[in-house]
């Protein structure tokens, strides 16, 4: 549906959107506009930018929007956005964890699509109904796990699910961070606060912010079914509330056994998630801070060198492609790759069709895999590091 | 002038801008679109997409163009536009070469800004008159030298110009690509088709499509003025009627020496655009396919490892980065800087104020000098490679 | 006591050796045997190269050995080498694990010095006494986890053990390799076979072959104190009889927390050793497939690539490097440095004065101490995974 | 040959050699000393390692020389060791650059075989007759360019003479290091003093020491036959006597192109010799400072990763490998390899045999092309830069 030769569509496909949270002082709100607007598939008309009405309109204005759209609250912009003709048919959720699902529920009940950032709750108790609400509501729900757009991520999962890696073994993957290697919260840095705040992050730290995005690439690539983990979760900087170190065992369902890795307190490493799936016929590595590239080892064969839009790849990587190879994507590329699948998907309820098989997007089922990952993990390493079942 | 922690400016700043090529089949269009939209800094207005009339209204009008501004030609275009109230700002050029300085030439005549592919013309004589003109016309002209807007490039050119390095001696640049290795010009391919053709690509054909990005990254990063220059250009694929490979000398006023190569014959090269600078005091490194990594190796000392947003960058880095280190930004990026740069000139041109000092983008200077380059390079390598003053 | 510029030592320090294992067939033999060559600190003058007499001469008289020094039995070879004036001063032990001990014995009951493979033994009951008995008969016992004898490995120590890296945290080790991924023990594969093999490999397979050097390395580094592991050992080889995959959590008695991982079914992988530690003030990484880089990162600071040889360098490292930085030294260097420093140790006991403070090799300590592991490893993962004291 | 399994041969095989040069004090000695041993096909047993006298003896007895076999001259070393019955049967020859032809006569006239440092003279006048007289006394003589001793070099050479990458078109070289960024050779270090000296180097600083090496590599694997230089040398550190940077376009008679580099001015690189070679169906790409790993692109392909000892390698590199891939060999071993090539062609020559077809090392043919190269180098830039011929 896109534009010949670019990933563009239609100016009468764009969807109107609006945005709670991401205001002046966030971070990732910033993210989730670029990548709504880089293939020019949404058009952003309204926001509850800020908890503070003031701020909010002013940083809504200086995004173009209408005063009028300009929110103080999201239950009030879910209102008046829902009664209008010329509404959001969606909203973007980039609040800190804790108001994910009070916003998201608000929005569904007025009958508005969410696409939410990750990860879907503080805790899992939260999450139920929400399935049954957004089904209620014909609504669509995306959760941002926004490294399972990167195209090479998409050719590796096509080429576990075709077979050519034979029975996965052995899953390592990986998320060491360092910027949190001292005690950042206490100097008034707003992201190190509320991501080590068990109030408004939930009861992971490292964990949530960082170990779900790991676990869910680990899942997506690998489609596994995750049976039990065993977890040694520390928090290493002094006076530090949540965990900022998370080294977890995983066994799935079909056999295959796991390792998990994440950590703020790594000097030397910035978003270094790195995954690596091995079966009894191949092995596959791909790192995010080098995404155009995954190396794919056929057991017995010298390693290729997969390239973002080079040779070989299935149209499952290609049609998440812009550029050429050797022009390096990059994350903001790969969120705009997820907005853009929810685009497709949302044209396509909007037309009463349902989307191309080939649309794919993380969801409130994966959502709620992550916080029943949380879960776990969290009654593992507090029980001194048992087993503990992920069903 | 950018809305706090974003590169995105207040809606009152942007831009209105329409496109000369561009339409269905093309590529570089697309490229120039995104990087606009990036920072949400312009608004795509009116286009002259294709030079058939149809095939550019149906373009445009896919794009989210009103009919009326969709152009049968660029001519039209910049009277029509010119004309308005709420006309065009800018035009931007991504035609084959040929029609570079043609169509610059008249929408610089109706008193709008020009925004142009690389190279500047199709030979070095088109260019004669176009400074005076831009000038006359209180036009500003950028030349999308677009690896001039990565980050860490902006670091080199810094830590070059602050000394860093010492007196430069020694600059080695390339650019191999392979895609070229096969007569793909026989096959339809359009942009192989165009690129090969000395009607439209001018007399250079690897030369001026990648020889001159790797000439000005040079320039750009060194501060250094060419000299002389000698050349070997060959074609390799039979039949083909332009360079695919170029073998460069250089010489710079200041006593340094360098090498370029750039080939469109290398197998396994996507576009790797190499550079390495060395100078009395240390020596850097940055390649295009990795490019949020600068290697610097102070003499005596092991090599640093700079990363875009990470430890030790200077503000010229800084503020062209959107997102946190380890988050790999890419082309699309780099490129959308260089428009981020030109809004930032244009809004202060409309505000009757100067850009910030610390605005920088390729312009015309930048932009004959690589016509120099290539007809140096030309009459060098035509001559049987002798050494040709680039004066 | 080297030759001026070189590692070489005068002739007159060179050690009389005898090797036990290593004739036709074997691997690590003629491994040993080029380690012990390299720096001309050694001479073989014996050997009982295989348990049978005819192979045992045939191999040793190949090697230049005089025939009535190649032994039938290393019972005999150490009876006649402990008579002969000019016997041998060291034996060096490269039979299967499972001989390890039994023929080490007998030398250290002749009074000779041992120079033994990896891991000490088939399991840790076989180890005790052995200190008591070298410890009488005065004899030198090394033990050869020769990863430990790459130079920038012994800086990374240095570094650690100065505080450089502050108080640790977090240690990362892994040994993937892909050889045994199918079932090459049935293929009549000597190395595959006897190392599949409970009865001579010990009750570890990749554990004792490939997981004990994982954790060794990661001990030496980190100075720190292992107190208990959680593991899961799998064969994923359908009928294979030892584990050909590791995962192991390690907690250190100073607060650190690690893992570990090991395999012999990861495509792609060859002798992938990887170690990273990170402390409070930075991280250090290091690969053994390319050992003559090691990445440090100061927390705060851009990353830094010291080289073996190159600038920034401890003595630790400078005394164990042969030749310019940027010509790489390899496994075989890093596996002579090991016989070197034992060389050294050897010459100062034979002069009756103790080896310089700066000579360092694994010896019957960090031999128990990987048996403890082996032990405590096989322990808990038998019982399910749980915590395991390696106390 | 070879003993079954490793890369030794039976004793009975060993060759007899001498040493004139590498006593204290020098460097390269050492390397060629450690190169002969490692496969333990050589014994030392003569050395005119000075040209004092009791240098010579000093560092000979500590070597483990008889002191009637140190030597104070290499003409009486000569004519002595012809003599004896057991006497030498090759010289390896590490003096500076102006002693090597004299020297190699001298041993040559006596009947002994040559090994001998590259470059192979101090210029390309004294190598006439050489190769006459070396042929009239039925000698060996090799040159040691020592890359062209690592197993994935080999490859490559055989990938290329097997047609595998079509007809070649464009050649890479380059050789920075950054040793002699300052005026080293002020300072009393012995390899800057000689190496920067042209009454000892002769007439090329840089060019001589690595240019050679960078020259000889891309004739060695490419098999093309070089036809014309152009070169631009430049002495960058003020008051140094001979090059310190080179650069040289090359063309090859079967009509390919090049580029060679040189340099010692270039921080940040220590041995950074890099060899790219593109033909019509593919390129290869190889590192000096990861000699392990070799990329080999097929056109059209995903690249594949090539490593030592792992799978698709042919003959020709296999049988130079000693352990298994991903245990790292260098730069010593990749010397030894040539001396074991040596060491085949010895045996087969006392044998009164030929070599097998399979044993390849450099010598006066190769050794002379080098000089060739020197000497139309230094008259293309003495010239200013302009093509010069090579034949």
């Amino acid at each position: 549906m896109s534009i010949e030769g670019t990933n563009e569509a239609p100016a009468s496909q764009r969807i109107r959107y609006g945005m709670v949270g991401g205001g002046e002082g966030a971070f990732i709100g910033a993210v989730h506009r670029i990548a709504a607007r880089l293939d020019d598939r949404y058009v952003l008309v309204a926001g509850a930018l800020s908890s503070e009405a003031e701020r909010s309109r002013r940083s809504g204005v200086a995004l173009g929007l209408a005063p009028e759209r300009c929110y103080g609250s999201f239950e009030e912009m879910a209102q008046k956005e829902a009664s209008r003709a010329d509404g959001i048919e969606a909203v973007v959720i980039v609040t800190p964890n804790h108001l994910h699902v009070p916003v998201a529920q608000v929005f569904l009940e007025a009958g508005i699509h969410v696409i939410c950032d990750k990860p879907l709750a503080a805790n899992l108790q939260e999450t139920v109904g929400l399935q049954e609400l957004a089904s209620a509501k014909s609504c669509l729900f995306a959760v941002t796990y926004n490294y399972s757009g990167y195209p090479l991520i998409r050719h590796a999962r096509e080429m576990v699910s075709q077979g050519e890696l034979g029975a996965l073994r052995v899953i390592q993957v990986e998320y060491p961070q360092d910027w949190l290697s001292e005690k950042l919260e206490d100097t008034g840095q707003k992201q190190a606060e509320w991501r080590t705040d068990p109030a408004r992050a939930g009861g992971g730290g490292c964990l949530g912010d960082i170990g779900t995005h790991a676990f869910h690439l680990a899942c997506f690539v690998s489609g596994l079914t995750p049976q039990s983990v065993l977890a040694d979760l520390t928090s290493f900087v002094e006076g530090r509330l949540l965990d900022d170190n998370v080294h977890v065992l995983l066994r799935f369902a079909e056999g295959a056994k796991g390792m998990l890795w994440a950590s703020q307190v790594a000097p030397g490493n910035e978003n270094a998630l790195r995954l690596r799936v091995y079966g009894e016929k191949g092995g596959l590595e791909w790192s995010q801070e080098n995404p155009n590239v995954l190396k794919w080892s056929p057991l017995g064969e010298p390693p290729r060198l997969l390239t973002r839009g080079g040779p070989g790849l299935t149209n499952a990587a290609e049609r998440l492609t812009r550029i050429p190879p050797g022009h390096p994507e990059g994350y903001l590329e790969g969120f705009a790759n997820l907005y853009t699948e929810v685009a497709e998907a949302l044209v396509a309820q909007r037309n009463g069709t349902g989307p191309s098989a080939s649309v794919m997007f993380p969801g409130l089922e994966e959502g709620i895999a992550g916080m029943r990952f949380v879960d776990a993990v969290l009654r593992s390493s507090q029980a001194g590091g048992v087993w503990t079942s992920l069903e």
